[in-house]
């Protein structure tokens, strides 16, 4: 290769204090990217697949992509990963922000924390040193809180934080990393893993401008964006945000309404993007170098519930899961239930979802009035809403079992609860119901992280001609109706769940139209490669099926990849009342899908001719039973030097 | 999609002299853009597998490719397609010059021709028209006096004249299709289908420029090939052209030499490039829009083996082919058997390597002097190759077995001789010798088209990091060593002869070191599409599969994957001289490649599934039994409206 693009990596071992750095190398580099390439890369040859993901056995991996800290809108990304406290399996998460960016700037492309710390420790990185400071007198704090005094002591008011609160520490399953008081890795529990580590923060600050190939070229592509992403799919993001859906969802008759019992709320409008922006919107924040500021800043000052402008504002899918899933109508409620779980370091999606089936069991009479500890869980109570996020956080009550999340709530409840459960790998469904788009609902069922909006074929655009063009030239050419299953739209989810990977390994937001030309000059721009849609896309399948074997290696199997019951059920009302998801058809896509994707029917790993075809033969060793170290002694050519 | 870009197919009904015009809608032409794409459509769709070749029922298939036309260096070429008299299976080749940039510019993509004629014709197209006209005056006539009387009695010195020879008159299974007397379509026998419809020539003259979405783009593309190409790979080509390859061939030790028994040959120098330069040629030319003038003429005037200009030169193929293969060291008597074939319509590679095994044969008894009526057939015989190449033509004596090509020649004198023919799929390998590039072999073997160079890895640049810059973007990053069947190589050679067949269907000429993102910027630029690499590379695996699933139907299966013996076998001198190919190691990569193809490991047939997550599911339906008119009747959407 013409040009050499490498990575740093800082290992920084909790148990001993020690921090180390090692290079990947330039063809390491290209073969994995970044996000879920390089923590699956990590997982796969540290981890012990059947370790407790609380365990000092399990590591949790920071990393960046490869355009994040880029100067241009949509690299403002970073990744964070481990064996999944809440799934058992491959676990990750993915935000926006100023903090990937920071963490790139200050010198490293990825961090790998090992072990367990004796004291809570917080790590503090800039410009290429790092060292692990106290956090005693953090610990127990609330986001905000830590925050001030993380940047009080180090000095500096523009150092980053990524965190966790008093539910990480509490190791709830459900507890996200908070980053900027208002951006989560929400899913897969990662904050109950930086809790295990007793780590209470990352601090960085850093200066450098991430090295670059062709600055101009970047500079240039930066300039479009900023210029024409009105007339991109973008433009959405500047006007209606992700809040638009509430809308739209509800009108295709699947806003998740009341665990999903329902898919239209008679009070959408109180949740809607225009009421938001008409009642409690008092501005507009954005990630790294972005102009499409997407991020609604909410202010109420309420003696019930107040937010601060600190904590953001909620998102579609915090408005979903606090809102109609709970069926509450009041913005506030859904605005303020969010400034909690940023403040306690809860992910919203997972703590509505929980509290929405507690509900519902509490309505079927599977949950009595004793064991909510008095409160009257019915659905639209918001009190009681607010109520569970403060115990859940504190792991009182009821809360101690609501933090281990949806699908242990239903064990602990017996009685056949778990058919109120609305998860995938035990990671509650984000609020976008299959009924209204099947093949979203294969991109979950399949997905390495459980049910991750993430990763699947969420939009419906796809069924019109127009909404074609972004995946046309992943060779979707013909569009096709919401609820066909057909092998062209196994076909079509797997492009698409395969491409979107992309944007996690480059740390490309998503809300960023570029095309996949312009993808390809990017990355092509700051690495110095010549790479195509093709490479990239086996850098994408690559790394998704490098996170399906460590599923494998964890004990997850084919009976993991699975629609929950609930949506399986017709919707009363609405544009698709009374009709369901066949179950037949369902599950001939699902084999269809692995087949189509390489992998096993029987294991549902990943074929070793499949890993051979994306080069990454030593995957297949592991899944055969090869010992994770003599995998690392014969790691091939390009990989040998990765590590000193 | 924001452009329509269609196609416009001719059908020529032979029985009934009948001329009917069909649209290929826009979707049908990005699905399968043209070469191997459009003739694998029609084949699959029209031609009883199981026909005879040289029947009524069997078609012949004329087609350009999404770039013929283009007002661009490397955009020349065409192809022809049928199932082949020769391997009895997808038969196909291609040819620069400038027939099918007239094609184009006459209006049409292709032409389809069907049945058999009953007295001799020839087509003359022109200006979105055409014509059958008698041809009974130019059956028997060699090629020069044949192109003459055509553009004689049409008036226009410009008509671009493809054409049969006495030799595909004589259903020669090795004729070709001669164009512009010195540009052949020379594999799988096109020449005897051609021949077998009755049909002497296709004659076209076209003035509309093909459209083009972005003329500007194309010419900005085509100017800076004009001016920088020489800092690209198509260097080479414009320097020492094909022949350049005998003495690179000769130093790797795999110059294929008396019928591949050695790879040394003593004699190289004379048929050398620099040779060829001091002794013979007399002008460069070049194909439509080509800067790099490959195509060296010859002139000889001599009274044993004179050479008029207009039939070309010898490239490398044929100067090994009547050179070294047949021990002779004499460019007088390559440039002459060149002149000959292309009067003829003989297919050199396949006219040489016949003549090889027999004199191979010959010299070891198996065939007497009273067979060759007289000739003394050793290697070195010079004269006797010109005489064979005469008899084959006429079909006399000796020549009439050779005209079916060396497996039938093989079969004919028995006694075991099929061990030294050299063929894959009945068809001669090109003069690359797996032996000094092994993963050469394993592409051959699996090409659908037989041992077909054309088709397969055969530049030892790959074993070297700057040779890799090419291939790079199709994600193989890391150089191989020439006798590596690794998975790892398995990956390499799958990577290259899937994206290789991208030129057969867009007609660029595979020596222009067009980037892949070059490609896919000139594909944009004609169609107006915003494709990628990624859909270009499906459309190739679409073509490629679509061969492999005709052979499957015509009865090949995977006993027809083999290397021939002779290449199994240690070479005697040079630089691999005793190294043999491991049988084992061969066969499990074949095993290998077959399972990363999709190809069923009994069958040899691609996967259904392989098939719809390649967009083609009635392909599998075909494989399946069904029948073509019935697939035809429930054909997809996008191609519901191809034909009217």
């Amino acid at each position: 290769m013409a040009e050499e693009f490498t990575g740093v990596c800082l290992r920084v071992n909790l148990t001993t204090g020690q921090l180390t750095t090692e290079t990947y190398s330039s063809i390491l580099m290209r073969r994995y990217l970044g996000g879920w390439g390089l923590i699956g890369y990590h997982l796969l040859r540290e981890v012990p697949p059947q370790c407790d993901p609380l365990g000092p056995e399990n590591k949790l991996i920071v990393t960046s992509g490869i355009m994040t800290g880029q100067p241009l809108a949509g690299g403002g990304r970073h990744m964070i990963g481990g064996k999944s406290p809440l799934t058992g399996g491959f676990g990750a998460g993915e935000c926006g922000g100023f903090f990937g960016a920071e963490l790139k700037r200050a010198g490293f492309t990825s961090i790998v924390f090992e072990g367990i710390s004796p004291t809570p420790v917080y790590l503090w990185v800039h410009d290429g040193q790092a060292e692990l400071r106290p956090a005693e007198h953090l610990w127990g704090h609330e986001a905000l809180e830590t925050e001030q005094q993380i940047r009080d002591e180090l000095g500096d008011r523009l150092v980053r934080v990524a965190q966790i609160g008093p539910a990480g520490e509490r190791l709830a399953r459900i507890a996200n990393i908070i980053h900027d008081l208002n951006r989560a890795v929400g899913r897969t529990g990662m904050g109950a893993l930086m809790g295990s580590k007793r780590l209470k923060a990352i601090a960085v600050r850093g200066k450098q401008r991430p090295s670059t190939a062709d600055p101009e070229r970047i500079s240039e592509l930066g300039k479009w964006f900023r210029d024409h992403y009105k007339e991109t799919g973008s433009a959405v993001f500047s006007t209606l945000a992700t809040l638009r859906m509430v809308r739209n969802n509800n009108n295709f008759g699947g806003l998740p309404t009341r665990n999903f019992q329902e898919g239209v709320f008679e009070g959408f409008e109180k949740l809607s993007a225009e009421h938001q922006l008409e009642t409690v919107t008092v501005g507009r924040d954005t990630c790294f170098g972005c102009p499409i500021r997407c991020k609604w800043v909410v202010k109420i000052e309420d003696d019930k519930y107040p937010v601060r402008p600190e904590y953001g504002g909620p998102e579609y899918e915090t408005t979903g899961s606090f809102g109609s899933l709970c069926g509450i109508d009041n913005n506030y409620v859904t605005c303020h239930a969010n400034e909690l779980c940023n403040a306690y370091g809860l992910d919203t999606i997972g703590m509505g979802s929980v509290i929405a089936v507690a509900m519902e069991c509490y309505e079927r009479g599977l949950l009595t009035r004793e064991q909510t500890d008095g409160l009257e869980l019915v659905f639209g109570n918001a009190d009681a809403v607010i109520e569970l996020i403060h115990r859940t956080a504190r792991r009182e009550g009821l809360g101690h079992v609501l933090a281990e999340g949806s699908a242990r709530l239903a064990e602990w409840i017996g009685q056949g609860a778990e058919r109120y459960t609305v998860t995938i790998k035990k990671q509650d469904l984000a609020m976008h119901d299959p009924r209204i788009k099947y093949g979203h609902g294969l991109g979950i069922a399949v997905s390495p992280t459980g049910a991750d909006h993430m990763h699947s074929l969420h939009d419906n655009a796809y069924q019109t001609v127009g909404g074609l063009a972004e995946i046309e030239p992943l060779g979707v050419i013909e569009p096709l109706p919401f609820d066909d299953l057909s092998p062209a739209k196994v076909r079509m989810v797997r492009q698409v769940i395969i491409w979107r990977t992309l944007d996690n390994l480059t740390g490309i937001c998503m809300f960023h139209s570029w095309t996949v030309q312009q993808k390809v000059d990017l990355i092509n721009a700051v690495t110095g490669w010549s790479t195509s849609a093709l490479e990239l896309w086996q850098a994408s399948e690559r790394a998704y099926n490098m996170a399906r074997a460590f599923n494998t290696l964890a004990g997850l199997s084919a009976a993991d990849d699975r629609l929950p019951e609930r949506v399986m059920e017709p919707l009363p009302e609405g544009a698709v009342a009374g009709k369901v998801i066949p179950r037949e058809v369902f599950a001939e896509a699902l084999v269809k899908l692995y087949a189509m994707m390489g992998w096993d029917p029987v294991t549902a790993a990943p074929t070793r001719i499949k890993l051979e075809e994306l080069d990454i033969p030593w995957v297949a060793d592991l899944l055969e039973g090869k010992k994770a170290q003599d995998v690392m002694r014969e790691r091939p050519e390009g990989e040998g030097d990765a590590f000193g």
